[in-house]
């Protein structure tokens, strides 16, 4: 039984062997378990990506969903997470994938539930499918992650995927830069030295990772307009044209248009956002795949 | 790909062509894609019958449904139907269905997704399997439309249906005329000499297909109570008695008993309701399948 | 077509021949229909157990389950629950599972829909496969209820379950005590001489019945503290000592932890609380069978 909880627990190995998983799908390989298998998935906030992926990927290894629907379930009771998973359990599913508001919640769950968890998103902590999508992403396009200058740039504070995505890359032998207004940027971050322009930042990488701004998770929102937040964090289309040849342009999605990144080029030639989502399934798959082969 | 968005896009061999494939599947044809396929139904205005009719419908056919909850989607954050859609399309779905509540939301999405959309009803605009449904009761009952007198009594100007049914109508050779308080008719409707009282529409037509009152869309509710609106302009159970001898009574439903129709007809012998709902699935998997074969 | 409505509609022979089936389907047997059959699950009250038990039951059956969301159905608009039933009847419907904030919500259905209803709860009345597996569970602990002592304690007044519990439990050879608040006991028990306090009730039981305190039913919640209720009426840790060597305990869950029982004793080694939940399945499993086998 393997849990996904964050990116932090994987190793570099194991890292490159859900890659090279979700690779093999992506390239039409199929699978599905010996028996038949049920999952569930508790999505505690709005999701369509994540959610919507997650039950692709179910259906596509032949795996039978319990649809839970939080806002109707007992947590409106007062009933625990950790009660409600148990109580999934002793009904017979099999894995359980989670999305909730609190940092790790699943911290009141392992070593004490039997099924594995997969974790989709938990409060301002760690996405790790959307990292390993992201990096699936990059890996399909350079084929390496040697010498790649990533720049994540946007709302770092309150990304789900920031902290890790750049921790892994520098793992994986990237270079990572950071861009963004300096009140989202702790202290760690300002004294590495990786902190940039956004001007700066476009022109020299290879891959740009925008980050939504969390609107939903601002205690306070920026004292900027969207438009002026555009002009000098965005992406702009004069700051597009001056990005290297081979470079590009990431997004977690969904897209504030006209605030990280201009309409136009959501969809644009370097644009691999709509490709990020396809690849969301097949990383899903592997991760699946990964926590139920091993039950 | 052939969207299915509104009658008015329909030619009248389409119209026919759609028809007869919904009644072999009455009779218990089936049909099923070659390859594996993946619907969404969005549904963004409460709904029983035509959601779950189509949720019948795609199981009927063989195809996999992925769940999309609307209250719990990224719109939330602000996404648009059309990145909802594109990410719909990412993550490998063959088709959506969706109701929402603005007219012709389908505008911002034809030409731009490569995916068909079915119209599950538009503000009050279209709801074209709705009239398809109709229709095919119609022609189930009389074999044709040619010399039908069909009355629609009721909310002409909240009608999904009413303009685009008697379009319709008209073109497959059926008279139309129409019932009920001015105030919800336009100019266009007074102008045609085909509006007559409650009295005369029940006493001459072959059809009476009675519009629900749409409390919901209404910004000022009509100035009658429920029962005036049902003395003046429903169907009352003096009214039925004087219908002609094979005439039908038919109502999209939801049905506000005691207004639009005596509670005690919805039943009756003459009543087509419950037919209708059964019809919509069996209309539903025609559009899918016109859909999705050519896909 | 046989509809599972409350535990009183049940004979004797009845009930065994569910609780067989149930056994039968908890020790791997299997059951499929001949023909393709579909269910919904319509769900007016939050609820995580009971819906995804009948999910699992029904994929676990070869069912196929048409979603209904309450929250997004034309119930918002005014339809009543006999024209929802026929509408989901028209659909295709074979079979519905309701849970309902109204007592005898299933008086306005039967008779005049030609489908069978399963209740999943009405309001404060009954719940037939909580009742069903509470008994699957006792007798598969002690493989008779002749000569058992089974406490029921707590909310007694509120519970969807005491009433209709006690009744076939005393019909299948029990003997039945109660404990709890008398501000929840009406006069019928008070008469009865079955009322004990919790320290009698622990000590000499074989089975005890937490009831769950139902803070959502209440008009006026109790004037107990929370701490206070679980020292005078709740299973502490002091009275759990003292119970009988085999004896069990049970609760239908969502469990109010450090209220009707501490914490610490949820899973401990006299609890069948999970267990209860397991045998849910099953027991739904076998009226699933039941309500369509015959349909």
């Amino acid at each position: 039984m393997k849990h996904l909880l964050s990116m932090e627990e994987l190793d570099k190995d194991e890292i490159i062997s859900i890659l090279h998983e979700a690779n093999r799908f992506s390239l039409g390989e199929t699978w599905e378990p010996k028996d038949r298998k049920f999952v569930s998935n508790l999505f505690f906030e709005p999701s369509t990506r994540t959610k919507c992926s997650f039950e692709m990927a179910e259906r596509k290894l032949g795996l039978d969903v319990i649809p839970f629907e939080a806002s109707a379930s007992s947590i409106l009771k007062g009933e625990t997470l950790y009660d409600t998973i148990k109580t999934l359990e002793s009904i017979g599913v099999d894995a359980v994938v989670i999305r909730h508001d609190q940092d790790h919640f699943y911290e009141e769950l392992v070593g004490k539930i039997d099924i594995p968890v997969l974790n989709g998103g938990d409060g301002c902590g760690q996405h790790p499918t959307q990292s390993l999508l992201d990096l699936l992403t990059i890996q399909q396009e350079f084929g390496t992650f040697h010498g790649l200058k990533v720049a994540i740039a946007g709302d770092i504070l309150h990304s789900r995927v920031a902290r890790s995505n750049a921790l892994v890359l520098k793992k994986l032998g990237a270079e990572v830069v950071f861009s963004g207004p300096t009140e989202w940027f702790d202290q760690e971050y300002l004294n590495s030295g990786k902190v940039c322009s956004m001007d700066e930042a476009v022109e020299s990488c290879d891959v740009l990772m925008l980050l939504r701004i969390q609107h939903e998770r601002h205690g306070a929102t920026s004292h900027l307009s969207p438009n002026e937040y555009h002009q000098q964090y965005g992406l702009t289309l004069q700051r597009e044209r001056r990005m290297k040849k081979n470079s590009i342009i990431m997004h977690p999605a969904p897209v504030n248009r006209g605030v990280e990144i201009d309409s136009d080029l959501v969809e644009c030639g370097r644009s691999r956002i709509f490709k990020q989502m396809k690849n969301g399934v097949f990383v899903r798959m592997a991760v699946l795949k990964r926590a139920l082969e091993t039950n």
